[in-house]
């Protein structure tokens, strides 16, 4: 196994940081790890928030439903999918344009996020850990007046970044399904009620998690994950980004 | 510059392969990677298509704005953005879902790039050149039909693998833009006329491009890539897939 496939093996999530600051040099490094991702049509429709402020990073903190965590990271960026640029070129240099619409943005979310994964493996190999905050979806309104977002522009993920906190480092990689779940030949293809059940059983036991009924065990991810308020506060917000791009 | 940021920095898209067949343990490796990758709540809210029939791989390069080098590639994997997945265990398991929202979709969509990402990083470290086919997004209805796509699946990117020919290998990465205009402290900005210009420009000249009226190159750029029949079928295409997840 080469070294970059180890560290991609070796690479978790981390939310608890070392009382550290990162030192620009390492910081550039990072950052310029985004701009060597590949990019649509070499469009780079994204643009990245690189949040130095501590009151800003306490609000967002607070926006992404309520992570006090993200406020102590020593470095936190907000990576936007951005038809924005493109389409203020186009105004001024009178091409007549069309508002931009659902593909434009989902191809934008793409570029973001691809960037965005660049910057995580690079900041591994610099032995920075990093945690994607998904909430970062969450309220629209409160995170367009933050981050003084135009209409056409979408944050579609917060990444934080520190030195691992050692307590971190012990911790274990959550078990991912097994391949035959998610990577199929071909064609999609959906599962049995019992295929499902295997499917979460398999991995509850390679968790440790043993006797677990299967039935209130998928209840409760429900309730913690799809059901509850901040799922339902991303929906809304998500939809509100959207809007703008419905053609 | 250790061997990862060294990788980053030198790995370009790749659209002529050679031909010879990726093994399958060197695919392995590059399908693995997708699994290391962060996600959301551990829920891998993603599945991987690996196109293996030929008739299929052609069918999609038609159906990705007619590139037939596509169906030339060792290896064709589609990252869908499946919330597919979990909706028919929280189904199964009687959790009286509501059905997934715009939020559901985009943290899906961020996932699969995520994953869709490390696989672009790992078949690099292994000599395997890559390239992001967007125009999946293109003829929603022929892709769902050819792929057997449920409701609640969206293919965010398609990714082609395969030994880079040589002539590829002395190709150019295209420039980026300045820094200046994509990373920005705390708050979006927008530009001025005078900085949009200034931002084509340098990058023309790196890019060798001198003497280029800039008004010129801009409609071009837009006719290529914003209102191209290309560009308007994603954006049709794209909304037939959000519709699902309207709320």
């Amino acid at each position: 196994m080469n070294e970059v496939l180890r560290q991609i093996r070796n690479r978790k999530s981390v939310r608890v940081f070392e009382n550290r600051e990162i030192p620009d040099e390492i910081k550039e490094e990072i950052i310029k790890a985004a701009f060597e991702a590949p990019t649509a049509g070499a469009m780079q429709l994204y643009s990245i928030l690189d949040i130095t402020d501590e009151y800003l990073k306490e609000q967002l903190s607070i926006a992404c439903d309520n992570q006090p965590f993200i406020a102590k990271a020593p470095l936190v960026l907000v990576f936007l999918a951005d038809y924005q640029r493109w389409y203020d070129s186009y105004t001024f240099f009178e091409c007549n344009p069309r508002k931009p619409g659902e593909g434009d943005i989902l191809l934008a979310c793409a570029d973001a996020i691809i960037a965005a994964q660049n910057t995580v493996v690079a900041a591994e190999s610099l032995g920075v850990g990093s945690c994607y905050i998904g909430d970062i979806l969450e309220n629209c309104e409160t995170v367009r007046d933050l981050l003084d977002l135009p209409d056409y522009v979408l944050p579609i993920a917060m990444v934080v970044y520190g030195y691992p906190a050692g307590s971190q480092k012990n911790r274990k990689k959550p078990t991912r399904f097994e391949k035959e779940y998610i990577v199929f030949e071909n064609k999609y293809r959906r599962f049995t009620k019992e295929e499902h059940e295997k499917m979460h059983s398999i991995r509850n036991q390679k968790e440790g998690l043993t006797n677990i009924d299967i039935m209130e065990y998928i209840k409760k991810r429900c309730n913690l994950k799809y059901m509850s308020d901040f799922a339902l506060e991303m929906n809304r917000s998500a939809k509100e980004y959207l809007d703008k791009f419905r053609s």
